[in-house]
Order: C-alpha cells, then structure tokens, then sequence
C-alpha cells in the first residue's frame, strides 16, 4: 500500500498503534501538539519536534536564512505554547548540502537564537551532517508546565476563541511566490509596501504565541487549546476529533488584520481560502466553557470568540445570515493529492 | 567560505560561539554526547539528537526497514549510555518519499520500538513529513542521570579501556558492499557464512552498551567516557581534546572478535584499519585514573585496557615492541574530503 492511499493522518495512527504502550511516566504520547512527560513528581515536561525540508516546507529563494532559523525555532515553540508551557531547551540538527556557504549557517544559528533567547530558552545541541542535495532541519524543543492544555477537552457549548489574525501567513506566501514582495521594480505594486511587507513577515518570521498561551493556561479558562499551524480548518478539526465534539463557526467573526485586507485584491482566492486554510498562522485557538468566559475578558492581548463547539462530529461555518455550509479541513496534508487532513504531530 | 574549508568541527565551534550564553540549568550544552539540563534540583534531563541521510548515513540497498529503525534507536541509545545515563524517551521523525510503502514504513518503526522496549523507553513523539527524493530520519532521545560522566575528566596517568570488540561494523558493511554478505548464490564465500552475519548483524543492528554504560557510572571508576561512534581514533581524539590531553594506545590491546579475525583476509584493508576508523562500533571508551582500577575488574561485561592518558595532545600508537607511531583522527568527517576530523555531537 503507498502513503497516499493511507494520508498522513492514516500513518499517524499506524504508527500510534505500533508504538502504544505507554509507560506510565508518558501522561501525553503521540498524537498532542507535544508530549507530556513526568519525570519527578514535581517536573512535568513538554517535547516535540519538527522536521523542515526544503522544497517541502520552505523555498530558498524566498527566504533569507536567519529567517529560516527562525521560523525553525517559532514552528516548535508554538507547540509549546499550545500546550500552555514555557520552552527552556531547544535542538537543532541540519543536514547541509556542500554548496551552502559556512557565512548561511551562521545566519541559520543567529536567526534560530535571535528567537529563542527572546524566550528566554536555550540551544543546547544538535547534529550537524552533509546532505546530497536538500536543506533538512530537525529541531526539538523541551519545555515546562504545570497543568498542560491539550487538545482533548473540549465540550459541547464551549466557545472557540482564537488569538491574533488568521490569513496573513498564507498572504504573504502568496505575494512571495507572485513576486509582488520580491525585489523586481517592473513588478506591478498597487499595495502599499508596508503592507506587504507586514504579511511577508508573518510568513516568513512568525511570533511564536508563548507568553499568551501561558497567560490562558495559568487562567485555567481553557478547556482545550491546539495552535493553527495547518490552518485553522485542520487544526479546528483536529481538536474536534480529539475531544469527540463538532463545532459552528461563524464567518464573519474570524479575525484578520488590515494589512491583509487592504492586500486582499492582489490575492488569487477569497479572504476565507487563507483564513481557513492558509496555515502557519501560528496563533492559538481555544475553547472556553460558558462559566469561564469572564476570564477571557481580562486578557490583555487580542482574541477573539469565532464559534462554538457543538455535539456530533461536523464542522460548519454559519454567516450573518445563518447560513451554513460543511467544512473540511484544508490544510497541507503530506502524502495525500486530496487535502483531507493535515499535519498533526505524530 | 565553502563548508569544506572549515569541516565539520569547524562549522560546530562556530555554532557553538553562536550559542553560548548558558543558562544557569544548562549544566552541560554542545560539545558532549548528550546535553545535561537541571530541570529541578533532583532530576538531570539529558538530550541528544541525530539525523541520518539517505545516501549518507545508510544505503537502502544494504539495509531492510526494520534494522534501519533499530539503528536509528541504537545511535540516539549509544549517547545516553556514554553520559552513563537511563535512556526514558524517543521522538522520531520521518521525511518519507512517495515511493515508499507504508509496510515498510511501519517496519522501520517495529524496529525502533524493537529496541527501545527492550530498554524501558517510550517513542512519545515525531513528525512525519514528506519528502521529494531521499529518505530522512531524526531521533531524539530524553534520559536521565544521577552523575552523568562527561569528555572533559581525562588526566594524564588515567588508563583507557573499551567494552566489547572494535572494527566489527566496518567490516560488516565493507561484507554487504562487496556483496560478500548479500544472497547472490555465485558470490565466493570463503568465510563461515555465520561469521559473516556476525559482523553484518553488528553494522546493521548494533547494540547500544546502555547497561553497561550505567554501571561504569554507578561504579564512579570512570572519569571521562564518550561511545565509539566514529571509530576509536577520532572518538579518542574528541575526548583528549575536550580533556585537554594525549593518549598512548597500544596496538596488541585492542579486542577484536573472534569472527573479524576470521573475515580479516576478505577485507580490502589491514584489520588496524577497521579497528581505528571503521565506526559506528558503539562500544564505550573510557577512562580510570589508577586509585579506581579495582573497580573495573569488577565488572562482569567484556572491558580492555588498552592504553593510557598521556600529558601534551599527541594520540601515539605503540606496538609489542614498543615502536610508535602517531595516530590522527580518520572517522568520518562530513563536509570535508580529507578525514581529519569526525561527528562531534554539535
């Protein structure tokens, strides 16, 4: 059988049987946006790790290399602060193919620490080996917490809330691939640049949510939280399927930025394509149960309330009018030509 | 600058320059077989990563899926137990090309759990991606120690032993290159065919010396240890550099097996060859100053003494008769052509 006839999704759970025998220091294994591991009766640690391939996951020709290290560092720590915890270490192994210059390393390390020390965690090994031809980036992230969030809680008439924007990083991809962000002069530019230069940057340096998914986690108002790095109609659904639950959401509650609408004209698709399915937003969605929501409230940084979680299992968008339409998850699924399911950490 | 200018352990004294400012729980970072984290004041997390490369680290044409998995475990396994440390828990990611199928997918992951059961550790964790062409893997594993042993506590007088036998990997993948080990019913076969397997059986499902590695530590006979990961030559250069001394190996000490000693004229190269640079023995090199030497006879696994810490930086050979020659580190090196210089865990 090949890996597209099963999805991404179908080895996943493959390999979760093989592997299921959990020991009972593993109070989370795979299948969460990290691993919850007890280590004393007082430590719980968070693990996860990513892998990045270029030509899979990134494009040199559209990204300088201490944003790559960067953007290595965000994609992990989010998971860390999907879970709610502090990240403390970091691991990063590069297999590099001969022709990149020792000078793009060192970019690689500046960017890749530029982040993380904002966060106050710490490199503390690796690997370094040679590759054939592609750039691989491995990294993996350790970090704490005290009453980590997953992915499984949450419960019918719970509300979903999510932080930040949604769109600009499939936005800024966009405008990358088009060349409308790129350095051509004889590239029509009807957008103010600042704009575009907004979006690109939320592709191509994302800020890792830590300190707000630590604010939600030490509120306790959460019931469940997961972050959109596929797109929030992946991630939505992996949350869903998690907690066994469905959800509403409503269309014209889901938060964008204006540098995104202002750019929404130079897009080939609907606004609703990227805030949906545009993936590596890297804000945190999370739900709510009604006898909480006042601790919403007192957040100091944006969210916003976009749906609800419903019984049954479907997923359906509702618009001013209450109209509903089905949705599917979108986002990047590895192994399979029909985008039916996405990445979800193994 | 190309990356073959300044090799591989050029490019990790570079990160290493990028990344130090070391938290106050990073007991140990880059430059040892796994990191040492405080995480509270009782527990000792210890980390370590590698990747393998299709093309570089192993050719598909020698090796089936599950030892692949089991190998890409054993190599992870062998840093923890060079700390002296319990390995507890593994994430493995996987960049799979299409071709594959998803039965051998999961062979590889029989094989990675085939090991680290047989060891007490949990796969808790991964990510699974796609890949354009090769096949990638990257391992992390958690474990813990009490009183981790380190590179850096070699002294001059200190004597030198190894577990097990060197050069027998080398041998058995210079087997499987020569067809000598594979099922082609013309190829000659002088060599008892078990033997044969022996060494193949070494290179392809090494053991990691996790067990042994701890009761070194518990014994406190040792005051450096690293794995012989490279080969003996450049490992024991690592820990005289990272110790700050020299070494004195004598040649008529070194252990080899029975079956290498049987296969030694079907090989390209003199026995010394593979027992110096063959790598990937995963035996452990260790250290024991003098006062400490009653506590190794006690040891019930197989240990050599095989030479002796000297002052300076030079690495000496010396034969029954007392000759010498100088050894250089000729492991392998990725990035550069000439073999000065081996994989330092970063």
């Amino acid at each position: 059988m090949k890996l597209s006839n099963i999805g991404e999704f179908g080895l996943i759970h493959a390999i979760q049987k093989l592997s299921v025998r959990r020991s009972p220091d593993t109070m989370i294994g795979i299948g969460d946006d990290a691993a919850v591991l007890k280590l004393s009766p007082s430590v719980l640690l968070l693990a996860s790790t990513d892998m990045l391939i270029e030509g899979v996951h990134f494009d040199l020709s559209f990204t300088d290399y201490y944003s790559l290290g960067w953007k290595s560092a965000a994609v992990n720590l989010s998971d860390i602060a999907a879970m709610g915890g502090t990240p403390r270490f970091c691991l990063t192994s590069l297999a590099l193919p001969a022709h990149i210059a020792v000078e793009a390393v060192k970019e690689y390390y500046r960017g890749f620490n530029g982040l993380i020390r904002k966060h106050k965690t710490a490199l503390v090994g690796g690997d370094t080996c040679s590759s054939k031809d592609r750039l691989v980036i491995s990294v993996t992230v350790l970090g704490e917490a005290k009453q980590p969030v997953t992915r499984t809680g949450a419960k019918q008439g719970d509300r979903i809330f999510v932080t930040g924007t949604l769109g600009d990083s499939g936005a800024g991809l966009e405008l990358l691939k088009s060349g409308a962000a790129g350095k051509d002069p004889k590239a029509k530019n009807n957008t103010p640049r600042s704009d575009i230069e907004k979006l690109v940057g939320k592709h191509l340096r994302p800020s890792p949510r830590v300190e707000w998914g630590s604010q939600i986690a030490r509120s306790g108002c959460a019931s469940s939280m997961i972050d959109v790095s596929d797109g929030l109609s992946s991630d939505l659904f992996h949350l869903c399927e998690e907690s066994r639950v469905g959800a509403v959401l409503r269309s014209d509650a889901l938060p964008i930025s204006g540098s995104f609408l202002k750019s929404a004209y130079r897009l080939q698709r609907s606004p609703l394509h990227y805030v949906l399915s545009g993936g590596e937003d890297y804000e945190l969605l999370f739900t709510v149960p009604l006898a909480r929501m006042k601790r919403v409230e007192a957040f100091t940084f944006p969210v916003t309330e976009i749906g609800m979680i419903t019984g049954g299992h479907k997923m359906v968008l509702m618009d001013a009018a209450g109209r509903k339409t089905a949705i599917r998850p979108t986002g990047y699924n590895h192994f399979s030509r029909i985008g039916n399911c996405a990445k979800q950490t193994l």
